[in-house]
């Protein structure tokens, strides 16, 4: 089966915003073994948008359209179906119900735009939007589907989920494809691909390994194709066991694991507790530990301490300290670690202090240097590192290299008290 | 002058990467005045990519690519190029003098594979590359010209910035677009078509006005056609003016503003000092504002109160308050606030308490219940708020709302003392 993607919408085509809607379809759209032959984003223009239609239709057995539902007069594309379809708009009592009930929930009163939401075409059937006002649509002709979806990515993902993706499956697909991902931390992708290159040579022709490095890890994916699921399933986690032996240290997770949720697993099953003292990370490590549901179990808390004042007053870094060595230093750095340990009563504690720019860098201290440091029940440790990126991706950098960190020494911690 | 964008890769397709080029290439092109009518991604396949070169020489004037012109045997796009113009490779001996020297100060020793990225169509101009060994490729038949560059993001942009732009200038172009975002918060989309809608149906025919909705805020954006560049920005200037005063308080900024931003403009403007207590939040809102340069000037930092123990510890809310009331209370988001706004010493303090969920909820107290309250010098406002959505959008809401309701309370303090 072969899709294509219509996207619409002016603001991808001026490149206000990034298409992350196609991204996320199409790789959902290959687990589910269907093929996406094109993605095509066209502006909020009537005429453009039919022949995108008429296009994709001679291609393409499914029609995934994104984009121009809301209930502003600029987004023309139920007005567009209507006329590719040739039908009009019908009121639908029962998605007025839940536009009323939805916004209700939100304290906004309904008003003749969001009425307009419940007026949809006549051939289609409704796809409900449990995650906003914008319903979805699903027609059929000539053996092509077509489904019109709003270009909000979470009600996208929200109508694929609950209601596209069921009835695709329903209808039968003949390839299997079996994806899994290992997480790696630790080691660039030339030297990971030296350490598993036997392994990744005898891999069976059926299986492809691909590489996705991002700033601070390595994603491994296998993919494996053939007709017998349960086969091919068996087939990639032999492979993943294999690998395992290989790497083991480097491997922090699976699929849609994070480094969060494995720190989370390492301490919930100790019955170990976590504190943070963040300067240059700002609270983006307790933002990435607490976006994980249930880090409540493990996680106490933190403390944001910009300035040094909070330095000192919060943590109780010594003034002498903070003026001897200078914000950025292994000394303030083992001193906040302590510091949140002690105030927090937490069993580990991270602490990063840094230059994370663009400005505040000197010729001794440049933009991108970093101190972090960890405690934990056996003492404390830190690390100096130079990250010389822009300030996001330093804070991202040392946000993951913090966590590993703490990986690490609680592994080590547990490895000697065996 | 009209462009359309065609995107070589598997990669794209299935999701395995997204494509941030396209929207980078759309901005720029943009500010050239020259309109991008579609774009298209496509397949390493050589049928699929003649195909999309044709109907994009029928559709546009510039043709611009990227993807598949890596050293690797999946990448044909050079190959298609030669098919397509009807033309031959041939050797290039200044770009094999290029690739040698960048491959060598990156100490990396060329092989046949590097030495084949000399070899180029002999109908094109060839574009310098200077971040990397693929060269762009300059085409024109019938009026339309096609560039062809690598997808590597700051190849691409190299190549862009340093051989196309300067060529595409020289062509001359006559229509302009100016742009102008307005960033609104507190009103829903619908709300405030409403309140605009007389502005809005007054516009001039060469304005068009897109409203961008995010979880919580929306962006109104005013694009203007024509070919006189500046009275275009007049008109849209006048125009912005116009929707200030219908709409003053719900505009907190412009373009690439964030909240974030426009607080802390306000806040250094009147010299005043930020703290935060967070609970749900789990440090969001620091994260939030210290993404932005330069808010050490006003953030001195914050308590990411996760557990009981530590809004007792660190904020000093009293255990009876807790016991009574509950974390997530009006009594205990008023109490972490004024106590983050002592223990760290500052003007302003905002604090969040809630159920960002999956769990955690009760009937009394549903999932994505929220307590927000916000101390300045003049006493401390709370509000509760019912999100009703999932962990990850409870917590950006909380974050976005939270930081709103600080805004307005500045506002009104700063009107009150006037």
């Amino acid at each position: 089966m072969k899709a294509e993607i219509i996207t619409i919408g002016d603001e991808i085509l001026i490149g206000q915003i990034v298409d992350t809607n196609s991204a996320w379809m199409g790789q959902q759209l290959n687990f589910l073994g269907i093929e996406v032959y094109q993605v095509t984003s066209v502006h909020d223009n009537h005429e453009h948008i039919l022949k995108a239609f008429a296009e994709a239709e001679q291609n393409a057995d499914l029609v995934l359209i994104t984009g121009g539902l809301g209930p502003t007069k600029d987004d023309i594309t139920k007005k567009c179906l209507c006329e590719y379809f040739d039908t009009e708009l019908v009121f639908h009592p029962e998605v007025l119900e839940h536009v009323r009930s939805l916004l209700s929930s939100r304290n906004v009163t309904i008003n003749q735009l969001n009425q307009d939401q419940a007026l949809l075409p006549a051939s289609c059937t409704v796809l409900h939007n449990s995650a906003g006002t914008a319903s979805g649509m699903w027609f059929e002709r000539n053996n092509t589907i077509f489904v019109s979806m709003p270009g909000v990515p979470f009600e996208m993902e929200a109508i694929m989920s609950e209601e596209v993706f069921p009835r695709l499956v329903k209808l039968g697909i003949t390839q299997s494809i079996v994806h899994k991902t290992v997480l790696t931390i630790g080691l660039p992708e030339s030297m990971l691909a030296e350490k598993i290159e036997r392994w990744e040579d005898a891999l069976p022709d059926f299986i492809k390994l691909a590489y996705l490095p991002s700033p601070m890890m390595v994603r491994l994916r296998l993919s494996a194709y053939g007709t017998d699921q349960s086969a091919l399933e068996a087939e990639v986690d032999r492979q993943v066991k294999e690998l395992l032996t290989i790497i083991p240290e480097f491997v922090f997770g699976f699929d849609d694991d994070n480094l969060g949720i494995a720190l989370g697993r390492m301490l919930v099953e100790s019955g170990k507790t976590l504190a943070l003292a963040e300067s240059c990370t700002g609270g983006n490590i307790a933002h990435f530990i607490t976006s994980n549901a249930g880090s409540s179990a493990y996680f106490k808390g933190g403390v944001v301490a910009y300035s040094n004042e909070i330095k000192n007053r919060l943590l109780e870094v010594p003034v002498e300290t903070l003026n001897s060595f200078g914000a950025v230093s292994q000394e303030v750095a083992e001193a906040m670690a302590i510091g949140a340990q002690k105030a927090l009563k937490t069993d580990y504690s991270v602490a990063t202090t840094g230059i994370a720019g663009p400005d505040g860098g000197s010729d001794e201290k440049p933009v991108g240097t970093v101190w972090i440091a960890v405690a934990g029940p056996s003492g404390v440790i830190s690390k100096k590192y130079i990250f010389k990126h822009n300030r996001e991706r330093n804070i991202i950098r040392t946000t993951h290299t913090a966590l590993n960190l703490l990986r690490i020494f609680i592994l080590n911690q547990n490895s000697a008290l065996i």
